[in-house]
């Protein structure tokens, strides 16, 4: 595979593998942490089973459209910014030109080496666009087909996320079991979670597994504090 | 101010308003449906604001948390690259000096350019580095500061979001007429959110009000849909 290729797979994979940990992270967490809080304040599973499902149903549509929307954002900030760029360089070519020279000398070139490279970058207005949008802008063309298939990854790890600590309260009699199961189920999912998604990029894999489980830890004995306080009040 | 002065606080207000604008997208959406879900279900408005809490709590921290380790996880990643860097211009210098000539080639400079300005480049360890990070790695030194400062942030916008559609839950008596106030409470926040997000990232801001809204709305009816569909199985 010639460089440009593989690189461009080693991209779009890690895209796919991205919108995943980014489901998944939030939704093995604030379904788990809002079921737990629900069990020290409620008698009924079903109630936390309505709440639980609500809220995962809640989650995937804010998270999956909140990440289409996004994603198309991009992709006419991009086409604007180009639209712009294209115009400028007909319009003021010799304030783009200095763009471009001191573009070059702040990465280092000589004044004599970026005189010449500026030349040479502005013979072509396709390719100094291009320049000007990688290298002043900072963008990347996006990919219009990613922002559907993004929203569709984000959302369906979100709903698995979710649905993992919520099963053990469809199996056990009283909430506060199902709180027993699920909190040790999704301690465990969040510990391999933790430890995969640390090793996918590139970090410390215990410490990544440890900080993954402890934030839900954290996020559920929180939800249940409150719960429990709101509820002596209210109920 | 100095360009690059301005460019720098132009960066970091923009991370801020950024971090806000994550929390409250989501502080204003999920709560909100999961409430809207919950009042279709149940009948005291108590429970509504003892999950609707709950979630809130679960969400900012999960949110926050995250932001938190993920700007950490940053933090260390450009940091080991660094290293490796270093570590390449020192042991490959060959290899490491191809790649700065191809990167240089590939933005359109002449070969001849390209070997005077790969030349120039690679004097000094520290700018080729430097360059190395930036235009073949894209990567910019983050600000170990960010990390917190976004946790804590993105934590409070989605508190305050979400306590917008809840708090029509505390003044009314029952879920149902909770649910009216809080649908047009939280419906007209999000038209007046999603108005200025688009007029900050320079989108058309009616549309964008309308997308903010309309995500809002069918996260609330599909969580209503799936808490009554639930509701009358179990309960």
């Amino acid at each position: 595979m010639p460089p440009f290729l593989h690189r461009e797979y080693h991209l779009s994979s890690s895209a796919v593998l991205q919108d995943i940990v980014i489901g998944l992270s939030d939704g093995l967490t604030v379904p788990f942490a809002l079921a737990a809080g629900l069990s020290g304040a409620v008698q009924s599973s079903g109630l936390v089973i309505t709440a639980g499902l609500a809220e995962i149903v809640a989650g995937s549509i804010a998270m999956g459209l909140g990440g289409y929307l996004a994603g198309r954002t991009e992709v006419d900030h991009y086409a604007a910014e180009l639209a712009r760029e294209h115009a400028e360089v007909r319009t003021v070519p010799d304030t783009e030109r200095r763009e471009v020279q001191e573009l070059l000398a702040n990465m280092g070139l000589s004044p004599a080496t970026a005189a010449q490279a500026t030349h040479e970058l502005t013979q072509d207005p396709e390719q100094w666009v291009k320049f000007m949008m990688k290298y002043e802008l900072d963008l990347e063309e996006p990919d219009p087909k990613q922002a559907p298939k993004s929203a569709g990854t984000i959302a369906a790890a979100y709903a698995v996320g979710g649905l993992i600590p919520l099963s053990a309260y469809f199996f056990t009699a009283t909430p506060q079991q199902g709180l027993l199961w699920s909190g040790a189920i999704t301690l465990l999912c969040l510990l391999v979670f933790g430890f995969f998604k640390s090793r996918l990029t590139g970090q410390p894999p215990v410490p990544g597994a440890l900080k993954m489980a402890a934030t839900g830890a954290a996020a559920a004995g929180a939800a249940y504090y409150v719960a429990h306080l709101v509820n002596g009040v209210r109920l």
